[in-house]
């Protein structure tokens, strides 16, 4: 058996990235600076080169995950990201978790929901989707939606969102015992950020499909909104499941920034390339005579 | 809307891979050039930079096709890998299907059936994983296991498995006229590279969770499998589907010729980016005022 000889934290960051970004109470979304870079002291140009290598890091150790998994270690890393719209969920998706290998990768999208999930509790189709032991999964949006634009339109009465902050702890509490690491992302951008962002989706033919009119009613609602997420991290910021808080206006940022949260989540599970569950030599010569 | 430019396939390759590596009725499995790299006139240190070049090209039209699927677009693709152990299906989906946005990617594994699917027809778990609108499905091996493997080793009668051939076809008959185009591969190495492979596998502790001991009986059986795919070849690739025979000692060319052709299925399909359903330069001046 090797050891895995574990990269260290680039010299760009002064701490790891969760020791700024991790939600604290009496943090305020309000006054979350959105296109600040906490704890990264390089700048754009040195974004490419290290993410491209981190990334390779992470695919690293996502492989050895995978790889434990077949002798029988059923830990698994769950990814939660949420932001509002244009705060760059999708890049996460693509220029993040995309490093990864699709064998040990499970992606799960939460739109609007369906007939049949609706005639179920919330936590229903969420469920259905958790990473399998050697996974990485994704969640883009998440059960954390039944929480924000379900409070922000009254989708449900106060006294059915008002209890599904401890449901969702006492879920995710469930699923870290079963062995799942969750890393959650709750990725903001500014008004006027977005507001360019949207802006190139209606000016570029190869982005019409990344628009939606319901976009621009959402950024009227951003109050209401601000007050759901803050609520969303002061009741479900768990020691279990911490939120990191990301700035996003340099989308560079937070990739950057998220892929460094998950190396820390694999990093933190120490794992090595699993032993040889048979008898090496015997192999060498029964294969050398096959 | 804008027309989308088809990249010309590179210089490099004499023909469109298809060309040279549908399988045709009289090819024999025994007589494949195992190291050879039909209609590739280039050499393996043009394989680097030709497979990412082209790698873009893939994600590109990938994308294209799922953002058709929010408008309504049914169409998906299917990549069916098949090959004897150390072939390179891992290598596959890591180097060529890896290149696509996780968004849009459905990853399937076919091993050992479980109990509950054997309590099922053969096609039950598969049909459980066939790609949904928007996406590129792949099968790491599939349904053939059940006329490969399972005649190999006799796992079930002659008379189930004989009558399986057929049933394949309709199977595949059907997802084609719901909107799936499917491209099937079946890769190929020489005893003596697969030797060699395995025989990695056993010198690097980080390779070791990709050995196994059966691997070395199944090379014994290897005649046996012969027949198993030469069969498998003439009675299942049809007009519909038909199956790519892949030389697959030199790993790069495999997976430039992989890449090549789902950049054709893909470039087959037509796809441009969809229209905008909104008014876009009313939808310009709403997010102006917001």
């Amino acid at each position: 058996m090797t050891e895995v000889v574990t990269d260290d934290l680039p010299e760009l960051w002064t701490h790891e990235p969760h020791v700024h970004l991790a939600f604290k109470p009496g943090d305020s979304v309000a006054a979350i600076e959105t296109n600040a870079t906490p704890g990264f002291q390089g700048s754009k140009s040195d974004a490419p080169d290290l993410l491209l290598e981190r990334s390779e890091r992470f695919a690293q150790l996502q492989e050895m995950l995978y790889a434990n998994s077949l002798s029988g270690d059923t830990r698994k890393v769950l990814l939660v990201l949420q932001g509002m719209d244009t705060a760059g969920k999708g890049g996460i998706v693509k220029h993040v978790v995309g490093a990864g290998n699709p064998q040990g990768i499970q992606y799960a999208n939460f739109g609007k929901p369906t007939e049949e999930e609706l005639a179920h509790d919330f936590l229903w189709r969420i469920e259905r989707k958790v990473p399998t032991p050697g996974h990485v999964g994704v969640f883009d949006r998440s059960h954390y939606e039944d929480v924000l634009i379900v409070r922000v339109h009254d989708l449900v009465a106060p006294e059915v969102w008002s209890t599904r902050y401890d449901t969702i702890n006492d879920f995710e509490k469930r699923l870290t015992l079963d062995g799942t690491t969750i890393v959650k992302v709750a990725m903001f951008v500014s008004l006027d950020e977005q507001k360019k962002r949207l802006a190139e989706r209606l000016d570029r033919p190869d982005k019409f499909w990344k628009y939606n009119p319901a976009d621009v009613d959402e950024r009227l609602l951003w109050p209401r909104y601000q007050e759901a997420y803050q609520a969303m991290l002061e009741r479900t910021s768990t020691d279990l499941a911490p939120w990191h808080v990301i700035p996003c206006d340099r989308k560079w940022y937070a990739r950057l920034a998220v892929t460094e949260l998950l190396i820390e989540a694999l990093e933190g599970l120490d794992l090595s390339w699993p032993a040889a569950d048979f008898d090496v030599e015997a192999e060498k010569k029964r294969l050398a005579g096959a």
